[in-house]
């Protein structure tokens, strides 16, 4: 982005003089990165101008731009194309990306497409377009590079050469038995290195990380991370190739995920888009259902409150200390929620680690809470003496040890369920924390002080 | 981790009866893949027992099960290997490994090493260990499959099968003319589609994206995951190849700075290692200052309720109403804080988008303020009469707007003084914002009450 930060004002007189043809043929002739100009073709057109600018390129071009379209717009492109433009894209797009704009169309624009495609195109694309979003299905492509057992190294290097063009990528090569059973892979750097008569069954890689269709994404990540891997083969439950998934794809879902995790830590719902084209309704939609919830869940420290009332009375100063030590609670729970999820999420602790786990925090939290209290208990002397002092520091040791406690639980606890652990959001560790503290506090306080 | 969740059990028998020979050599035998013996090695010895578990196994097996050691470890194993052991680990790990390793080792296993070392290695090594952690520079791997300009399709296709074994990877091959600069990029497939005589020079791409060694691994990964790439250049100033970073490395990095936002977030300093491997000393730290620092926020807090004691002493049933609306604030903030700094951290929003991007934040934030208004309204007619349900609705208003700007500004202006914009994190922006709750809800009650 940074490298073509002048261009959109050269693009933008161009469009000032309404002359679209010229302006998709300066596209054409930049010598711009796809992505590129899909970003300014966005931030710069409506969605009937990036369909007339995209009919005016050659295939080629037109694909690689759509194809780095976010959803939302290449929904709305989609809408004000013509058939035309749409059966030639569904052919040129790799096949994942045709599945992905094929689920974007409109009923009527998917039944004339089926009608009027080639009937293997027509197959694939159900094919592909048959799983869930957010599943590996979804994220797969059937343009895979293939061989059959049984050849030697220059047959197999022929067939590359001869099929090369249909594949998304040519570096990792998958073989496959008669009845289309994955046995294995092999490198290109591997096949010319080696001797052209070499036997393709001795110089493959039998063992293979696969995932199943159904799977969810973030396994996706997972294990095209965790081995390295460019690509990812998706098999049926009789081994069978059902296509492969890429890791740029995968490092896509990655970021994805990421967000959508990081978003949840704050209680905020998935957006589908970034955050300026998310529509205001949506954002508004995305983040008022936690936040009535959790209204609700602060009633539970209301009620505390109230139900030490009396003691409130007879010790106002006390509420100079409130916010202080539910706001400790709250936010230390917050950390060892955070924790636990984001450990959660890479693989870095699992359900079996529950009590060391535990164990740690009990310490870790206990020294925090030690520290905290030592660091108060010099204001509650300032401001009311001995008494509050120890009532202050002894709530805190108790508060944050038990906002911690809860904050490294709750994720463990959802997980147990099969819930996302991402839902023990800050905001909802930090109202249930805050709770705890009020209720601790003040019967501390009607406790020690005998106020009761 | 799942496919081998049985394994541990079974070599962890291995390990009772003190046989670390038939240990290594069992995993030499495991058709286990490296990143998998790597975890089982850590989770099961000591580092001492991993040193000796390696000795025993081939060096191509060992270097890469060393590879995928976590950076702790490794240290911990390389301080009790030998230095045979490690010599041949530098000479056998890809260039970018080495020279992490490198900077693990100490100063006196370092100087040693460095004696005993051929010469090319120690220049490789020197210039790869010369760019701070965190940069592109410590990413970059050297060991590069590099082309001069003028050459036919034939003749780069022979120096790549001659120099193959030594490039990390051969799929994208760079053109450098005499002095060393990059002219321009291949890829495998198009070499062994093209014609053997085809010009290299006119079948190469010329426009590449590069990076510069000195900048921040967050750059590292928006490159590759923007433009997906298989390889990303990094060159100085002239233009001259310093190294390539491969998506893998990209990958890594980006998990680990998606981490860090996530701990940051949540006023987490950054982890070293994960979860279970950090010491408790390291997780305290980690928490403790933001806590500290965050009870003198909280302070504020007191200190606006201490100026309202009078108000409060007359009504003590405000303070039922208060953790809800001071909470309310926080998460309102907390979400729209979270909503950028994770919009700014993917390159979604600029600080050019400040004022559109505010203007949305009013209107989304109204909306809310005005929904919690109505959620929490009737609760306050229940709970004091028509006056309270005014004092509260009105002041939810007020508040969830003054959160939300809170939490949308702080990360712009932190992102405006160069500062990390993560550190306006949740506890940050939730404790500011209970600040600004308390003085608002007072201030409306004893002038809506006549209080004063």
């Amino acid at each position: 982005m940074t490298e073509h930060k002048d261009k959109p004002l050269e693009l933008n007189l161009a469009i000032e003089a309404p002359v679209p043809g010229e302006l998709g043929w300066r596209y054409a002739q930049a010598s711009l990165q796809p992505v590129d100009v899909a970003d300014q073709l966005t931030a710069l057109l409506s969605a009937e101008e990036i369909a007339t600018c995209l009919d005016l390129l050659p295939l080629a071009r037109r694909t690689e731009i759509f194809d780095y379209l976010s959803e939302g717009v290449q929904e709305e492109v989609a809408a004000v194309s013509n058939l035309e433009s749409l059966m030639e894209l569904l052919e040129a797009l790799p096949a994942d990306s045709a599945a992905d704009l094929f689920n974007l169309l409109s009923s009527e624009q998917q039944a004339d497409l089926l009608r009027d495609l080639p009937a293997r195109n027509r197959a694939t694309l159900q094919h592909l377009s048959r799983y869930p979003d957010g599943t590996a299905g979804a994220l797969m492509t059937s343009e895979i590079s293939l061989l059959p057992t049984g050849i030697n190294v220059q047959r197999a290097l022929e067939i590359l050469r001869r099929t090369a063009a249909g594949s998304e990528t040519i570096y990792h090569t998958y073989i496959v038995d008669p009845r289309h059973r994955l046995v294995g892979v092999i490198s290109l750097r591997k096949l010319i290195l080696a001797a052209p008569k070499a036997s393709l069954d001795q110089l493959m890689t039998e063992e293979l990380v696969t995932i199943l269709p159904d799977q969810h994404q973030q396994e996706v990540v997972r294990l095209v991370s965790r081995y390295d891997l460019l690509a990812l083969p998706v098999v049926d439950e009789n081994q069978r190739l059902l296509g492969i998934i890429t890791y740029d794809d995968a490092m896509d879902v990655a970021e994805e995920e990421a967000t959508e995790d990081i978003h949840l830590s704050a209680s905020i719902a998935p957006l589908e888009e970034g955050l300026l084209r998310t529509s205001l309704f949506n954002l508004y939609r995305s983040r008022v259902m936690w936040l009535i919830l959790l209204i609700f869940a602060n009633l539970i420290s209301g009620v505390g409150i109230a139900f030490f009332e009396d003691t409130i009375a007879a010790k106002v100063a006390l509420v100079f200390f409130l916010p202080l030590l539910i706001g400790s609670g709250g936010n230390a729970g917050a950390q060892a929620s955070t924790l636990m999820v984001r450990g959660l999420a890479v693989g870095d602790v699992g359900l079996g680690d529950w009590t060391r786990l535990l164990g740690r925090e009990l310490l870790v939290a206990g020294a925090l809470g030690l520290t905290m209290a030592i660091a108060v208990s010099p204001i509650g002397m300032f401001r009311g003496g001995y008494d509050i002092a120890l009532v202050v520091g002894f709530s805190m040791i108790v508060i944050v040890l038990f906002g911690s406690l809860l904050g490294m639980s709750l994720p463990f606890l959802l997980h147990r369920l099969n819930w996302d652990p991402a839902t023990a959001s800050t905001p909802l560790v930090t109202t249930l924390a805050d709770a705890g503290g009020v209720v601790t506090y003040f019967a501390l306080a009607t406790w020690l002080l005998g106020l009761h």
